[in-house]
């Protein structure tokens, strides 16, 4: 019987360590092309990511590509150079809106790249159709819209909530509608390698402020992932510091609508499960004294003890 | 007599002395906030100008702002906070066209900025209205388009050759029509203060390239202003090397291409007009190669010995 019992103990042991070792182990790298929700067009949304294990990226956001790849190159985030990057490791788009600050990058960098998918929901592909690939902004480098068609890029619709597969990556996505100021649509984009996932929201306001259930529907979807720690880390704006007035937010968060959003999730988590759970903040906007303000309400509010990680640009993060 | 004769050499002196002390004088003060013709997104074309004796400047298109504000306030053009300069000393936005290379910063830092004055060409005023302040692209910062309006950018139609004042400045501007691509409209404008002026021209193409004469009108315009001295730079575009084929040039000028019209130019003016005669070259394209090249090959066929000038970002140059 004490045998019996101590093999049992044994294998639970066993069980225990290939749990951690499971949920320690590196699935995705992500590296910062802009971190900043406003005003410095050297450092705006776009984070480039792949698995671990693979130089086959797609851009989360595109609102600096170029001047992000340099910053990465010199913090040693990539060792070839920024035209060679630009071409041969970022494999596709996934466009959260339409907004300037997410698309800047890709569109002036467009006569450089090569043939490459764009993802995003129909009405953001709208966006890029109708405003930015007209010949009047820009030239037409996707297969669509105002003629010629340039035939280098190639938009792909996506449907809320059906995953599709990252052509010439490893990388699957499922993306789900987001409210930015009703009723103009962004997204948020899981982000699947094998069985285990990331998760990166686009601009967005609090479910609350925006009168929507976007976020609650959201949360519910990702939830059991979080609980199963299959879901590494989420990546989620805070735009203004916790004075900004609500009717001042044109679709953005602040530290204190943040943690309402994690208290959300938390119930439908367990709160253990959000224990050092790495959520990035993304879109923090200029100036500096507003950042720094940001961050601390951030740390000061954070009862919930997530993991908080402020990105640099062109530096490395691993999950 | 011989007395007659000595008091009018001293005053034929006497005049060349003031003369030549008119025409060295400095008018100008232009502070680069971006150099190139596309991809690195901290660093493209837009040119603060303002009196030599004045802090109220309009910028001359507007590709990148806060990043090259950033830059100008480390090379010492500046000493006050990257928001000020933004809100303060920009008085006004000329721009040369819609292609998003030449407005990016404008519009990305249009929520931090103050009530000023966009002036263009009416077909320029259309991009803006219809593609990129129209709450898809961005939030309606203007007073005309999609609604709502938020006011803060008050867009001012030019007729081409007919010069207005620039609001809140010393300065006025007449613009003329560019070819860049037929039949898409570039402008040229001539920058007044008192009696001097200065040339900017947005991106165009060759007349024999554009099957155009929208250069030569210009030159006709301008050169009896360099005969008088009163004209002090003109600022003009080399996008590509020389190797590059007309039918890739999409609008934009090679190191020959430039040459050529330079020639055009002096047989207007004299040869002697152009000796020394400052022209800053806008809008090299990457990658750093290539921008070697157009250098290399720019000065290597100066055979008008012009002062050709390359501008670096936030470095004041003065004219």
């Amino acid at each position: 019987m004490e045998d019996y019992m101590n093999r049992t103990y044994l294998f639970l042991f066993f069980l225990l360590i290939c749990y951690q070792t499971l949920a320690q182990q590196i699935t995705f790298k992500v590296i910062p092309l802009g971190v900043k929700g406003g005003g410095d067009e050297s450092n705006l949304s776009s984070y480039m990511v792949a698995p671990v294990n693979s130089d086959e990226y797609v851009c989360l956001d595109a609102g600096t590509l170029r001047s992000g790849i340099q910053t990465a190159i010199a913090k040693g985030s990539f060792s070839k150079s920024i035209d060679r990057v630009l071409k041969e490791n970022i494999k596709g788009y996934l466009i959260s809106h339409g907004h300037l600050d997410h698309v800047a990058g890709m569109i002036i960098n467009s006569p450089d790249d090569t043939t490459k998918n764009i993802y995003a929901l129909p009405s953001v592909l709208e966006v890029l159709r109708n405003s930015y690939f007209t010949w009047k902004s820009w030239a037409n480098f996707t297969d669509e819209g105002d003629k010629p068609a340039l035939n280098k890029y190639h938009y792909v619709p996506l449907d809320s909530g059906k995953e599709v597969p990252l052509t010439n990556t490893s990388l699957s996505v499922t993306p789900f509608v987001l409210s930015h100021v009703k009723p103009y649509q962004s997204t948020a984009f899981l982000v699947r390698h094998q069985d285990v996932y990331l998760l990166y929201l686009g601009d967005t306001g609090a479910d609350a402020v925006e009168h929507s259930d976007k976020l609650k529907q959201l949360w519910q979807s990702v939830s059991p992932l979080i609980r199963s720690k299959k879901l590494k880390a989420i990546f989620m704006e805070v735009s203004f510091p916790n004075h900004q007035p609500d009717k001042q937010l044109f679709g953005h968060l602040t530290p204190q609508w943040l943690m309402q959003e994690m208290n959300t999730l938390s119930s439908l988590t367990g709160k253990d499960a959000l224990i050092n759970f790495p959520v990035v903040i993304t879109h923090i906007k200029p100036p500096v004294a507003k950042e720094h303000l940001i961050q601390k309400q951030l740390l000061t509010s954070n009862d919930l003890h997530l993991h908080i990680i402020f990105p640099e640009q062109g530096r490395m993060l691993k999950f």
